[in-house]
């Protein structure tokens, strides 16, 4: 079987990739699509210093999904749809043929395996993979493959909105427009917020924004954001050493920040800022079952329209081509891999 | 009049300072007693660094009260009771001899006069000083004025376990405990909660917590209070940089972070712990009228006895020599200056 993996940072196509055999419990299916996350971009560059990191966070594994061995294959892929093809033996699931999409996590005699980055679990990057039936949703009739794999990073903005607890009349400034940026304001739109900015310093990004329903889009090189926005939720979807600080020394009085983006980095702040504004910063990771099972249903429902976030869809020979082409904000937004 | 006033460093006793006279709205009191915060040992050691960081906030001063001359005569002293003498012009205020507290706030023609750190308005390091009628709080017959001049701290405690939003069912650690983390444990047990845990590396701070009301204490030379304490809500009552990334990194999986210490350099913390955990760190700073009144009814009824907190008693001329002695937290946590 074929399935593009991680080997020494590039992402090679290997076609002895054993064919997977479903157990109890699971199925084994067909990958219709898959999205190119950056966390996998991120792994591809970084993967030692995460599965360092992972496991200075005493017994809390980021995501679950470390650690894994770097030197090994890497199988990747979390944002999927697929088709089931077979059940595992005594297994009650959807018949084949049904179009699914499931939380990224494998249920195996091991326990909760995250389909994230792993020797063992395959992801979405490869022809078939194994999904575990209680997790299974079905993808409603006529509903893009494509459109149902982008579930996930809905889900991740659904869940950073929710966590916000923002009200429909308070005013959110999203800070990044990559990806998870654009997810949270889809979020932001969908739970009616009526002031949404969103700022990025790429044009086509902050095009995107306005498209998924940023009511107004800011340039940073133009000035702070916080010139302009003076929102009560601060939705931080960059990751980079500095913003957060940056943040507090700019947001308004009794703001809440909204952590998204994913800083490797140590990271300084000044206490004081926050002090001094009273403000709240909530870190936030991943979403929960019922998140997932809202983002497929605003999807099929078209209640959010995922489709101009895909920039480019490619083969599993393409893989290693896009992971490169995602380094350029300004030319993609998701690329769908669909093996 | 006589005052205890901050020059290059060191509190020293005037006998020349202008007898205050109030104007409409105001009343002339005479200071009862008033506690020495650490805030004000803060300011006699880095002011000059307390002005430019709060200068750097833009348009939001701390507490409202710098930026100051430090190079002139500073006012301080905001934890303070006092017995009425005088009412201004036109002015409707309590009978002379009525003892009262009040939010450390000055009222007058130039807008909201924050009592912290001046070199204008009077605190309560000072034989007479200024306050507002509207902010006068009486201080029911027959309550110590060294209790009810605790009223401002007891409230920051009050203050940062309300926007803690803990459930008396929560278990919470509070980390420090000086006369912050003191107030915080004697707040928390005010309202109801039933599993306090205090961690501070002195003795009799923590003979102080259990007095004031935690249940357990901890010892953080024994091992991480962590080891111990499995924390919904965790109060940083310290504010030294490293403590906040420390906490985040041992902290439960979706626990609430309040930091109450004042940290005043810059402090670095690695944002992926509070990611993978999604931690929620609240800021707090000062409290609300509502939150003083609330703590001076608790005094003045009982249900918060502050009397175990008053570790030492001075006069005027006993400031500076005070200043220095509560250096060291093994001996004191209050010192009251009764003028």
């Amino acid at each position: 079987m074929r399935a593009a993996v991680l080997r020494d940072g590039r992402m090679v196509v290997r076609d002895d990739v054993p064919e997977p055999v479903p157990l109890e419990g699971q199925v084994l299916v067909a990958v219709k699509a898959c999205g190119i996350c950056g966390s996998d971009l991120h792994f591809a560059k970084h993967g030692d210093q995460m599965v360092r990191l992972t496991r200075e966070i005493t017994g809390m594994p980021l995501q679950g999904g470390l650690p894994v061995d770097v030197d090994d294959d890497v199988y990747m892929g979390h944002e999927f749809s697929a088709e089931v093809l077979e059940a595992g033996p005594r297994t009650d699931a959807p018949a084949p043929g049904t179009v699914v999409t499931s939380l990224p996590v494998l249920l195996s005699p091991k326990g909760f395996e995250p389909i994230l980055s792993s020797n063992t679990v395959l992801g979405g990057y490869a022809e078939r993979m194994l999904l575990s039936t209680p997790l299974l949703l079905r993808v409603p009739d006529g509903v893009d493959p494509r459109h149902a794999a982008l579930t996930e990073p809905t889900a991740v903005g659904l869940h950073a909105v929710n966590k916000s607890a923002i009200a429909p009349g308070e005013a959110a400034l999203v800070i990044g427009c990559g990806p998870i940026g654009i997810a949270i304001v889809a979020a932001l739109r969908l739970k009616g917020v009526e002031h949404i900015a969103a700022a990025d310093f790429s044009a086509t990004r902050r095009d995107l924004a306005a498209t998924m329903g940023a009511h107004v889009t800011l340039d940073p090189a133009d000035g702070s954001p916080f010139d302009t926005a003076k929102p009560a939720v601060i939705f931080e979807a960059v990751g980079v050493p500095g913003i957060i600080n940056d943040v507090m020394r700019r947001a308004p009085l009794g703001s809440r920040l909204v952590v998204a983006g994913v800083c490797m980095q140590p990271d300084t702040v000044l206490p004081l800022f926050g002090i001094a504004k009273e403000i709240n910063v909530q870190f936030v990771n991943a979403y929960d079952h019922n998140e997932f099972a809202e983002s497929l249903r605003a999807i099929a429902d078209g209640d959010i329209d995922v489709s101009p976030l895909i920039t480019g869809e490619v083969g599993l020979d393409g893989v290693d081509a896009a992971f490169d082409e995602l380094a350029h904000p300004d030319t993609h937004c998701k690329i769908m891999v669909t093996p």
